[in-house]
This record gives structure tokens, sequence and C-alpha cells, in this order.
């Protein structure tokens, strides 16, 4: 599939052009950063993992009808997506207190929350993704209320959701991040997940040894991030072999 | 711990006085019925995984703060529950079409839904359990339309999130079927999921291949029906092992 201009580079990933309208080509890179990008480090094979694990999750909320911009995996590194215009905001939705909320509340990490508590960070690296309460996305206009339900409602399927898959395979799923974007069929605008889901986007711990099996891993120094995402996409059947291109290459004979 | 009077037993399961008021406990047979009691079996080691994979889903409900009736499994049959005045209803979840629903709309069985839906039955063994349109539930006050608002959401939850743990185990949710109760808190009534979650109330299909892990297998003379729990069970980390009584025997020297 022709790969079109080069549209943005962040941190994690490349956007391009898509080879029909409103499709992008979403390439996931190796690179890993964590506070706002002061640490920085390549990990091999983490791009593979997460293109693989994003399309399983996007698949799965499909087939439950949470709409979401997967279209298909191209090949290791690359997927096809819904192009959408993004609503500024990261929609973090926390079951047990972890990272910063375990920073700003002083609770201990790992301490199950009254319920799930869905909070969001205004969108800009430049202030750090600060955490803003819901007034001021209604009042800056970034969404407005009706979308902001459409969103809460959106992300406790995909809580939900989530928390099933990774139970099955004797995980807890701490917290994690989407983002949701714009889309329109017709007149009719629709809210759809977009971004990824993966374990640079989750915490993800055992349940049994609450080892930590997410980007933590490499925030922390915690050990090997490729084991631990390989670890988490093995529990989930997403073995090395379907991690292999999609599309096979023409044997030339 | 002690056992109180038998005040029920059902098809599957034996229900006695707990030991708290308020606490029932809930002994799981080995019988296997079909077709409204016509069709009839004991099967070696169903009410053990029933007990077992009832418990690991309650549990995970729980977790995500869907209220239910389970409190703590006792031994390999035995559970101990919040006794509720169970509302005559069966809320059956549909996301392929099986069943009654294939046969009645001549739907190919495993056809997916355009979304999922939730249906009743009026719970009347005499009567063969027969659907009803939510006008009826009203109407014969069974239950009231805000209850009804109530459990559909429930409903909607349980399957989202179960879809969830089967999806993370190579498993397809075709249809479940759950029971709901009331229990009061002073003044306040609160709706909870009762009965049991288990391959005999829920429609599996492995993804891959399609065969069914459910009590279709009894139904349909498809095999061993314990063969296809322990599978569900294996994939679910829920062994062997953990099957075996929660409460150690104490042993004498
Ligand atoms: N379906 C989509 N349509 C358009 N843009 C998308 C879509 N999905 C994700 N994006 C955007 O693509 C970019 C992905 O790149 P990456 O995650 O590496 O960015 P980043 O460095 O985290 O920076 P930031 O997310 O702050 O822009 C993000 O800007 C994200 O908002
Ligand atoms: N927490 C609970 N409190 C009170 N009753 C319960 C609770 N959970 C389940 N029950 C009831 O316990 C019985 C379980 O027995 P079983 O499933 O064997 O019954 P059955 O033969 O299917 O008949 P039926 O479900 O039609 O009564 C059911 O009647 C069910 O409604
Ligand atoms: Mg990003
Ligand atoms: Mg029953």
């Amino acid at each position: 599939m022709a790969k079109g201009k080069k549209l943005y580079e962040g941190k994690a990933k490349v956007l391009y052009e898509g080879p029909e309208p409103d499709t992008l080509i979403q390439y996931f890179k190796d690179d890993a950063t964590a506070f706002n990008a002061e640490k920085k480090d390549t990990i091999d094979g983490k791009g593979a993992l997460n293109n693989r694990l994003s399309e399983f999750f996007m698949n799965g909320l499909t087939q439950i009808g949470v709409p979401n911009h997967f279209i298909k995996r191209l090949n290791m590194r690359e997927q096809l997506i819904r192009s959408c215009e993004i609503v500024p905001l990261e929609v973090i939705v926390r079951n047990y207190a972890a990272g910063s909320m375990s920073k700003r509340l002083g609770i201990e990490e790992g301490t199950q929350l009254p319920r799930p508590i869905v909070e969001f960070s205004y969108k800009d690296d430049s202030l750090g993704d600060p955490l803003v309460p819901e007034e001021y996305i209604i009042a800056f206009n970034w969404a407005s209320q009706q979308d902001l339900d459409d969103i809460l409602a959106l992300a406790l399927r995909v809580n939900d959701y989530l928390s099933g898959v990774m139970y099955g395979v004797g995980i807890k799923l701490i917290d994690f991040k989407i983002e949701i974007g714009r889309v329109w069929e017709g007149d009719f605008m629709r809210l759809i997940v977009a971004d990824e889901i993966s374990p640079d986007s989750c915490r993800l711990w055992d349940i049994e040894t609450g080892q930590k099996l997410d980007k933590d891993v490499f925030r922390r120094d915690l050990g090997n991030l490729t084991d631990a995402y390989t670890e988490v996409a093995r529990r989930l059947g997403v073995l090395p072999a379907n991690v292999a291109p999609a599309t096979k290459p023409t044997i030339v004979h």
C-alpha cells in the first residue's frame, strides 16, 4: 500500500496520508519517552508490539460496538486508521490510584478508588498536558457538554471492557488514557476512540504478583520493557507469530 | 460453616439457609437439564466448575463495581451469597443470534446482531419461561420502569465486561442470561446480579474454530460437557487446583 506524505511525527508514532480520503497510516516507532520527553530511549520491538496490541484492543471494541479509528493492520509497524479531528483532551480512566493521581493526592499506588474516575488533561505538550476540570473544557469550547457526556460514557464502556480483557488473563487494569476524535458522516458528527490502546497508554499490574507490565517499567527503570509488553501479548494470544506482517511479502522464485 | 435448612432445590442448584441473616448457601449440583427439564443427566464435575467460574466472574464484576450476590466460596460445591428477592425475569443479552432467537426469527446462528439486544423472559417453568415485551413487565408490575432501566444498564455493563473477559482468552460471548435480585439497605432498594454466571448460563464459542464451550454441548450432544467447561476454566487460569476447597481440611496428626 502506497504511503502518502508524512503529516506528523510524534514521540511514539508517525502519521502519513492514507491511500483513501479520510484515512491515515499510523506508524509505530520503537521510541519511548517519559516525563514529557525528558527521558528517552529506543526499545527494540516496542513499535511492533504496540501496533499489534492496539489492533487487538480496537478490534475487540469494534465487536462490542464502541466506534474507533482502526481499519486494518498493514504490516509489523503500520496500521490503516480513520482520520479524525482529535479532541484536545487526554481522557484518563482510573480504577486504582497510581502515577500523577497518587502524587497529587498522596494516595498510595494501587489503592482501589471508590469508583472508576474519569479525568481530563488538556493536550498541550508545552504545558505538560495539565489536568483540567470539566468546566474549563466547556468554557474554552474544547468540547460541548453533550460531547463530554458522550465521551464519559464511551470511556466507561472502554473501561468495563478492557478491565474484563485484562482480568481474563490475570492482569489488573489500574488506569489508561485514550484520545477521542470527531468524524463526520454526512451532517452527523460521531465521536470515536483514536490514537492507540497499548501498554504505553495503560497501567497493567499482574494480579498475583503486582508486577508492572506497562510503560512504568521504562519510566522507573524496572527492567526490560519489551519483555513486559511481550508478556501481555503472550497472555492475550497475540503471539510473536502474529506480530509478523499481515500482508505477507510475495516470494519471487 | 454450618448449613441451615434446605430452602429450595432447583434443577442445577440447591439453596440453604446461611450462617448470617440475609445470607444463603448455594450448592452447585452435577445435574444438567435442558428443554425445560425434558432432557436430564448427571455430569461429573460440572457443579464444582460452575461454582468456581461463577465465583470468578462475580468477583470480577465486584471489582468493576457491578453489585452482585457473591460473598465467598466455601468449598468445591458451595458458595455463600446474599439472599435477595429475585425479580421474576430471565435477563438475556445477545451479541450474536443463537438458540431460541435464531429459531424464532430464522436468523442463522452466529450472525452478529446490529447491536447487543437485551430481552426478558418471565421466570415460570410451568409456562416454559416465555419471552415477554417490556410493556408486560410494567403492566404486571414484575418490575417498575425505573427498575427496568437500571436492569438494562446493569445487563449492558455485564455484557461489556464479560465480552472482554472472553475476548482476552479467545472466546466469543454469543449470549448469556442473568437473574437480578432486590436487596434493601435501610430504606434504599438496590438491584444486584444474582443466581450464577457460568457456561450453563452463557453461550461461548471459540473465536478461531467456533467450537462450543457451553451448555449447548449437552443440549445438542456435541461431546463431553466437563471437558468444555474445563477448557473455559483453564483459559481463565481457574485451574483444577483452585477448584479444590477454599477452606482446607485440618490435618490431625
Ligand atoms: N485517528 C486519528 N486521526 C488523526 N490524528 C490522530 C489519530 N489518532 C491519533 N492521532 C494523533 O496522532 C499523534 C500520534 O503521535 P504520538 O502519539 O507519537 O504523539 P505525541 O508525541 O504523543 O504527541 P501528542 O499526542 O501530544 O500530539 C497524536 O498527536 C494523536 O493525537
Ligand atoms: N441471591 C439469591 N437469593 C435468592 N434466590 C436466589 C439467589 N440467587 C439465585 N436464586 C434462586 O435460586 C434458584 C437456583 O436454583 P436453580 O438454578 O437450580 O433453579 P432452576 O431449576 O433453574 O429453577 P428456577 O431458576 O426457574 O427457579 C433459582 O430459583 C434462583 O432464582
Ligand atoms: Mg501520543
Ligand atoms: Mg436456574
